[in-house]
């Protein structure tokens, strides 16, 4: 089959690889229907996170099962499914609680000696546990389909964000990045109820779907004038909830300026860098709470799912890009220069 | 009257200064009767944190009502109370939430141009909010007298930091550091139904008083060692809530790493140093929250009055040495070489 790999920093390729086969009876192998790019694929594009050339990479898709191991349970060939970015066995500890990123015998796609998300098929571990149905005549809806891949990843990171930051309703929230998790996190932010939605960002094409979402005030600046902006909308307090989608320590630092005391930045932008961005004085002063970290969107994928289906959310405005896997390079290049926002690859 | 004043670094004296007298009709002047010293005076005793030559010092005590300003409701002379460290209006939204620490009104005994707890006497603003009745034969009784002096700091700091880190009933808390505040971290784990307690820290004497606090498990090692023991004792996940009653790079550092992944680290010890100890990548990947800073002990005063004067908890053996006003400098001396855990003054 054909699959994306990273060969060295801006060298994406489709290449072509081994067919992946069942090799424990809990596997599936998943005809992959639709992928996408996402914003951390990018530091590895950019050589801010190693990879090992030639790895696989993607991480979110939504398929077809073609296959199904002896012991499957859940799924049969035909069946339309929807992964999230990271496997889990569903039996451990930290799976029984829903943190199904710590799940011991769990990983992530694309890691060495796994398929990635942009390839045509994609052997899947557990699928029991991992994969998450979807109904059939989704699969002709396209606009639907699309709003279906964004629970691999990025709606539901956009709502751990949102529950890391303690949203519930009547409160204010701040949402600093305006990439697809930022936005997913206003959608987020409005779902959990907030009152007041404070989007910082300064793309006038992305602020604007940030504002379809549920943002209720849009700041454009940056740094210390952002800061000033989001304290002079909230009566000098600033907001109960901040959500960190980003993953800087200039974002982090704003996060954390722009959270009322007593109030909790949830942060969902992979860190990287040495420097935090935490000033830990301010944050112990002003009982500023941190949470957040990897999403466990498996956890939350029913609940989204539901929601989706019934078209309480729709998140596919973040999708503002389409190539086929042939021009995947094409749209990393995209993402990177900013011309598009997230891209989705048709295999 | 006299007053524990603070000229430079490992200079403090008593000193003959003005006696404190109403200056809003809020305020009320309560004669001290019992103080402490606190580990966070150490940071200004060692030079660590900043203090204008002459600034008075102490934010601990218990006293008497010796006269009331003309709006005070709740208090009159001859009434005994409890002041928290931090004085708050009781009006403002943030005290309204319980965050009496982020009261814009708000203040800390020993800042500059006001009274320190370190004295004979001390004038109160906004009596009303900021002191606790206490009842009045505790003045006879010398052990629970002691105890309530905990309620002005360390036992409500230590409570801040066991909420912090989520203490519930049936889960595993880790305490770092075996000063008094993680001692009553201690005691306010087992107070919140903590299942298994596992205290850090290698002094006996100190680690004896977890122990009779509710500690099941003691850890005597640092650093790598440490993490490595509380690992073992948690079946390789470590604890599900942390208690950091430190407040250094390196006692920071062992709190993240001995937390439970989804787990969350209560931070209560003042951060000094310009390194935070947090390793966000590690946070991140596994899901560990950070919740803490100041505690707005006001807002636990009550509920953990209750607890203190039915006995169910006695905080009082944190205290392990009384001086009198006059040798003030002997108590700081004792806790800064840690021959004293926590000093009782007694003007």
């Amino acid at each position: 089959m054909r699959a994306t790999v990273i060969r060295a920093p801006h060298d994406i390729r489709v290449e072509e690889v081994a067919d992946p086969v069942l090799q424990q009876p809990t596997d599936v192998v998943v005809r992959v229907l639709r992928a996408c790019i996402c914003g951390s694929d990018l530091w590895a594009y950019r050589g801010e996170s190693a990879r090992t050339p030639g790895q696989r990479i993607g991480h979110e898709f939504l398929g077809v099962v073609e296959e199904a191991g002896a012991e499957v349970r859940a799924f049969r060939a035909g069946d339309l499914v929807v992964a999230p970015f990271v496997w889990s066995d569903g039996t451990c500890d930290y799976c029984a609680e829903g943190l199904t990123t710590s799940c011991p015998q769990g990983g992530f796609w694309g890691s060495v000696g796994s398929d990635g998300g942009q390839g045509e098929a994609v052997r899947v571990p557990f699928a029991d546990a991992t994969l998450v149905p979807l109904p059939a005549d989704a699969a002709s809806d396209e606009r639907l389909l699309t709003a279906l891949l964004s629970l691999s990843d990025v709606m539901g990171t956009g709502h751990h964000a949102a529950v890391g930051a303690g949203v519930r309703p009547g409160l204010t929230v701040a949402v600093v990045g305006d990439g697809a998790v930022g936005l997913c996190g206003v959608l987020a932010a409005k779902r959990l109820g907030a009152d007041r939605i404070i989007a910082l960002g300064r793309h006038r094409s992305r602020t604007d779907i940030a504002r379809t979402f549920g943002a209720t005030d849009v700041v454009a600046s940056r740094g210390d004038e952002a800061v000033a902006a989001v304290r002079e909308l909230t009566a000098g307090q600033g907001a109960h909830c901040v959500i960190e989608a980003v993953g800087t320590e200039q974002s982090m630092r704003t996060a954390v300026a722009v959270t009322r005391d007593g109030g909790a930045v949830g942060y969902v932008g992979v860190p990287h860098g040495s420097a935090t961005g935490l000033d830990l004085g301010a944050m112990f002063g002003r009982n500023i709470a941190l949470r957040g970290g990897v999403a466990p969107v498996r956890t939350y994928l029913p609940e989204l799912l539901t929601d989706v289906l019934d078209g309480t959310i729709d998140p596919s405005p973040v999708f503002d890009l389409t190539v086929g896997l042939d021009e995947v390079a094409d749209g990393y290049r995209a993402m990177d220069d900013r011309t598009a926002l997230k891209v989705l690859v048709k295999p």
